[in-house]
């Protein structure tokens, strides 16, 4: 297999024309000595994708090749690479560097580090050079931000839990998720299935909270205990002051009575939303809201190395099967697969596939 | 002293008339084998007091005797009481009842109890009898909500502790806050005072926050370690994640720049909201407020009995002296002391004192 000097990717050039992918060639960031350079073999397609080239989190850097769940092969690691061995394969979520030497990085908190870039869209420092993501033939990452595989876990399962698993398995295990506790994830999109799967798999009695019971049959499937429709009257009642501990996957507070939902935890238990709603939205909150439980509302972002490699072993270990939808990698099955993301049409993640065909062996 | 059937207290008719206080005789609860009667020796002056009778927080029961800061003397207990003594200088805060049952009073959560009774205000089950607090001759309570006070602790100084204090007392003992800790109080009026007096205490780093710089001074005196106005360009950039808790007793939102005031926070670091603004203000909040540090935002509810013990124990022990200006019980005292109460005119606690002028010895 050749070595490239430069990488190659479907690249979209601006937010009028985000469904039009291009394929390019572009330079990556200077090659350092923790550096890991990773053969794409899948990525899964993250909201945050749509967000990004579709303008919703405002302006970006184009043209630019999004994609941050990640599954490839080591082919180069750096002179002073001690994480991965050259031939492994490996995941790259949707960040890629933190300085390891700050407070934050130093508590297992390197997600909140300040220097913290992410994988796509973020600029190299000294360099100029734009981070490009996993819509594209390779990734150049710092070692810290790449991961072991556990063997047991297909790679297409694996891809997407580099973002959307991690995003809800962080908050679960930072605020107590396990045996005897009574959890509820809100929303069943792609985070939220990851909720129930992973609450479950802690040991948690899990309740998923969505608007309808359009979900509730896939609910269960996923291993929920239970299921709340907030259509539904006084659906808050008889959970009152139980919950220890409740994940907002929503994307919306369109609609949204967080009184009710709030309701329903315990004293000074929390709630933490890891959506990101795009735009200037967000919802009025009084001191009252909170004061019938001393609750806690909070939000969460992705989650440390440890916690990535925690949670790949525990899916591993117990089998976890996250529903993915395969989709060979394609200008046209791009546009065919965000559009789809975008108008909610999945169950409940997509997963690129067959680079192969489009980037060579 | 002869035993009232009935007791005596200055009642206000409605929030049209709040400043006008009646010297009326009520009748109180009927007696229960756990209840305490307390013939009150002094009384804190509340911001609640003034929410409550000039209708801030809607609609009341009048006629209606506020006042739950109370200090006095138990002059008789009920044949099941085991927690105070006849004779005992004991005080009763905001709280009155808790069913001691659920799950919350059996985890020192009793301020969440669903059943829970104000002191004043709300209606006694099963007898249609109004609660009616400290601005009166006497209280009936149950013992668990009675507390006896330290010898060391003048009545005066214990008063205020009762509500402004546990409020204050409770959020910092239950979020950690002790030596290594830096710990902010958002405004400096009666309960930010006792915050600032208390976080000292318990050994943290403390730091007061106001708008202006007008009561820096006041804030060094009473032992916070360092001041920051809000008013000041860029006041929160240098101390950015540094904060381990935030404690607002701030009443109102308005101007309030939350997210300045959340980038103070370390990783998954509380900021608890203690005052209760009026009517429907609030303020909106979004998933990305919490995102670069991954705080929480709650509110919290006065405390336990297990805390207000401590807490009094605590300042005895240290010798701590709240700023408590004393004010001779009477119509003309109330109305104009809640006057300056009302437009913020106080360093920082009023307490009604001088009871045998009007109810006796």
């Amino acid at each position: 297999m050749p070595y490239p000097e430069q990488f190659t990717g479907f690249q979209v050039n601006g937010p009028e024309t985000w469904l039009q992918f291009h394929k390019n060639e572009f330079q990556p960031k200077p090659f350092g000595d923790y550096d890991v350079d990773v053969k794409i073999e899948a990525c899964g397609v993250c909201g945050s994708d749509v967000h990004t080239i579709s303008g919703g989190w405002g302006e970006q850097k184009f043209p630019l090749a999004v994609g941050h769940e990640i599954v490839g092969t080591a082919i180069r690691v750096g002179p002073k690479v001690t994480l991965i061995k050259e031939g492994e394969r490996v995941g790259v979520g949707a960040q890629s560097y933190s300085c390891l030497n700050c407070r934050q990085c130093k508590n297992d908190n390197e997600t909140y580090c300040k220097d913290q870039l992410d994988t796509y869209g973020a600029v190299w420092p000294d360099t100029g050079i734009v981070s490009q993501g996993g819509y594209s033939s390779h990734v150049r990452t710092h070692e810290h931000w790449v991961f072991p595989i556990p063997e047991a876990l297909p790679s297409t399962d694996a891809a997407p839990m580099l973002c959307a698993g991690l995003t809800a398995y962080s908050p679960l295990v930072r605020n107590g998720c396990g045996p005897g506790k009574k959890v509820g994830i809100v929303g069943l999109g792609g985070i939220g299935h990851f909720g129930v799967l992973f609450a479950k798999a802690l040991g948690a009695e899990v309740w998923a909270i969505s608007r309808s019971h359009a979900k509730e049959a896939d609910a269960l499937k996923l291993g929920a205990d239970g299921f709340l429709a907030t259509s539904d009257k006084d659906w808050n009642v008889p959970h009152a002051m139980t919950f220890d501990l409740i994940v907002n996957t929503a994307n919306s507070f369109e609609g949204f009575d967080l009184d009710a939902y709030l309701s329903l935890l315990d004293v000074h238990a929390k709630w933490v939303s890891v959506g990101l709603p795009e735009g200037e939205e967000g919802i009025k909150i009084r001191n009252q809201t909170f004061l019938s439980n001393g609750c806690f509302f909070g939000s969460s972002h992705l989650g440390s190395r440890r916690e990535t490699l925690e949670m790949l072993q525990l899916a591993a270990d117990k089998g976890i099967k996250p529903w993915v939808e395969q989709v060979p990698i394609s200008d046209k099955n791009l546009a065919s697969t965000l559009t789809r993301l975008h108008a909610n049409d999945v169950h409940y993640r997509f997963c690129m596939t067959n680079y192969e065909d489009q980037f060579g062996a």
